[in-house]
């Protein structure tokens, strides 16, 4: 299969620089191709701004949205942007490795997001109407794609567990998970999680990456998260409310788990 | 009162743009002090890279926590962080003001986090015992100083209600709201959101903005959201889960907030 690891920290020889270059072998020596967007390495550019769109009319105001639309359409997006996304068609499986940084991702990885997401390519897509919301949650570009989140920690495993101060951990990463991976289309694998990175020891190292191997190895065969599809009869339409008979006992992020896999 | 407004959106003639002169405008009508952030126009460096610690030691390497610590201590940060953190200083409410991209807030934003948050200053400050783990969801840096979100989203109000696909909108803002800024101290008022974007009129536009000046006029006043302190009895120390006996009928983010004012 064809793989890209999107990986963002800004220090090769850390724990991240050690995974990520275990990643890389792992997969190449179970005979996959693998493409790696180092995005510090690359100097990323991280800010979404009216220069993302060289061609644009400078005279009227700057609409990200429309302007990405239109340069998606035209094919005059920067260089940067037109590689990863062909980057993301080729792939079969994406990774996104990096370091939890205030309870999300590095802001060079969120530019990433937000510059390679045109409209019209991950998301502006699908007809909307009565029985369809767009082609989203479970549709879109990256459909029959795997994604997965590698994220280390400085916080204890307790601290993101269900009473955790810091939240649950899948709630933590549902935003990301459900709002950037799952929406375009992508399964979502769930995610592998390396906590009190401080603690870190040569045993404990070595743990961590058979882990992480055994769930590479296992990457195309495990089950996804089972968020509900959008356009599939568990949401009204156009309020996008999962419908009153559905999950009635929970509340929060958790009720956009299908019934049977939901804690 | 000192009020810092740290505003991230790329263009001037936007509806946030708009709504950045109507904030300073009224705060400053009404007596405040008002500086304003626009981090776009100071074209921010959104990317926590080595290159902000130009005193470090180039043939180490480079961990951010670690470096932030020493240049925070040795006063050898770069002066654009230390100015916010000036800023952060003075202000007795901090308004942070965007448009939400991917359920979060744009990268430059959040690169202002990852800088201005410097190691000694927003966290590893305080104690660590089994009474107290660290300043921090109730005290720190910014005990006795209010924050506040004014977020748009073309999205509409019911897709993130209590049911709503994207999640309930107390939910999306936790990471932030709770994981940024109660962390270090800010008492964090409700947020102020704009729906639906797209569809915004003349009519809609007077009738947001006089809701809105209404908050700003109540900002010293307005009941903060009101999270669960850390160390003061609700947790256990060092595992920081909620006590079992409190919010046993909740899941979730919401068992942080303090149960009379729970939903």
């Amino acid at each position: 299969m064809n793989v890209l690891l999107v990986y963002a920290h800004p220090e090769p020889r850390s724990l991240n620089g050690g995974m990520r270059d275990f990643i890389v072998e792992r997969l190449r020596s179970a005979g996959h191709e693998v493409k790696v967007s180092d995005l510090y390495a690359m100097r990323w550019k991280a800010t979404l701004d009216a220069e993302d769109f060289p061609q644009r009319n400078a005279a009227e105001r700057f609409n990200p949205s429309a302007d990405s639309k239109l340069a998606f359409l035209e094919g005059t997006q920067t260089s940067d942007v037109a590689a990863e996304q062909d980057k993301l068609r080729w792939a079969d499986l994406v990774i996104f490795q990096f370091p939890m940084w205030w309870y999300s991702m590095p802001a060079i990885l969120k530019g990433w997001f937000e510059r390679v997401y045109a409209y019209g390519f991950a998301y502006g897509v699908g007809e909307h109407s009565d029985r369809r919301w767009g082609e989203r949650f479970g549709e879109g570009v990256f459909k029959g794609k795997r994604a997965m989140l590698i994220v280390t920690t400085g916080g204890w495993e307790e601290h993101y567990s269900e009473r955790g101060i810091n939240g649950p951990i899948d709630d933590v990463l549902f935003p990301i998970q459900h709002g950037m991976l799952f929406y375009p289309g992508f399964d979502v694998l769930p995610p592998f999680l390396v906590y009190r990175t401080s603690k870190m020891n040569e045993q404990r190292y070595g743990e961590t990456l058979a882990a992480l191997g055994t769930r590479l190895d296992r990457a195309m065969l495990d089950q996804p998260i089972a968020y509900r599809r959008q356009n599939h009869g568990d949401y009204e339409i156009p309020s996008l409310t999962l419908k009153p008979e559905l999950a009635e006992q929970r509340t929060g992020f958790a009720l956009h788990l299908q019934a049977e896999f939901a804690a």
